[in-house]
């Protein structure tokens, strides 16, 4: 039972941790300490620091994973009025903390280069998978008649993920949540609709 | 003539090693290794790293800055063909490695809380600096009729900065120029006009 604890306090703790200050700068020292385990407890339950990145990744990805079905996957909404809640549920979950965090994908991204081919593929396969919802969302909004018929869906979509992280990380540099305000409201003004409450 | 080719030396080795690694990740003696340079020697030239970075920063905006004077306000050309050559210019020099080592203000703004104040402030005003260059192209655009007179300028300058950035962070992670020709593809399409040379 300790045991088990220990693991979900390494992961609990040590998320945050990487999240703050990211994977690369975050040392094994550093995650058992905020975690208040004894060092030697992280190899009991993970080989690596790399397979506690990719943990760490997947439980970051389950959280977003769940608010692109209640949002961009969800039939029961409009489909602009999903993408909409898309936008605002990412930042305000990035915005707990004033934006400064970033998004652990996007913060991972920027130090591709200090990372191995696993924990880059994971983001890679992250960005696909959102943009891939992106794109579900958008060829709705053209069957429901929001956006015309030619709507160049699949570069759109493509557009808004790397969009949105651009308007993260410039919202973590800036410490506002107003780039991803004005991505929205641009965006939806491009689309040829109004911005729904920005 | 020695100490002034050492720190020369320093700059043009260390500036690659942050470039790829990122300024968090590169201690001073990563930097003095690169350039080949005796350990001791870096602070003949740097009180400290936080000082080296942002000289390292300013190098590297001289450069950025250059190519916004020969594209963005360059008044002998049309004002969308400045933008796009703007884009393309950039996209090209960050190429030179398949993307790999990204935009250097992108990959501070996303360790940003690793960074000082003075360095988190650089970054920002170089972002706000680029901003306003691209905000004079498309007030240009308007004047010359190729944007229409109502166009959202200044949010609209903020989200191409934003969404450029995106885009050079999702290629750096793909290993990839297609999210920043996409980005321009969108961009362009969506300002009503077609995409020059993408």
């Amino acid at each position: 039972m300790n045991r088990l604890n220990n693991r979900e306090k390494l992961l609990i703790e040590g998320a945050r941790v990487v999240h703050k200050h990211g994977l690369s700068a975050t040392s094994v020292r550093d995650i058992t300490t905020a975690a208040g385990v004894p060092l030697g407890s992280f190899t009991n339950h993970f080989p690596s620091k790399d397979a506690f990145g990719l943990e760490v990744l997947e439980r970051y990805r389950s959280r977003s994973e769940a608010e692109v079905q209640a949002t961009l996957l969800n039939d029961q909404l409009r489909p602009l009025d999903r993408l909409s809640a898309y936008i605002d549920s990412a930042r305000d979950f990035l915005n707990q903390n004033q934006m400064c965090d970033g998004c652990l994908c996007g913060n991972i991204s920027a130090e591709a280069n200090e990372h191995s081919d696993e924990i880059v593929d994971r983001v890679v396969r992250a960005f696909a998978d959102d943009e891939r919802s992106i794109a579900y969302c958008l060829w709705a909004a053209v069957e429901a008649g929001e956006l015309p018929p030619d709507t160049d869906v699949e570069d759109l979509a493509g557009f808004v993920l790397s969009s949105l992280q651009g308007a993260f990380l410039v919202a973590k540099v800036r410490r506002s949540p107003e780039p991803v305000n004005r991505f929205k409201r641009v965006l939806f003004a491009r689309l040829g609709t109004g911005c729904p409450e920005v």
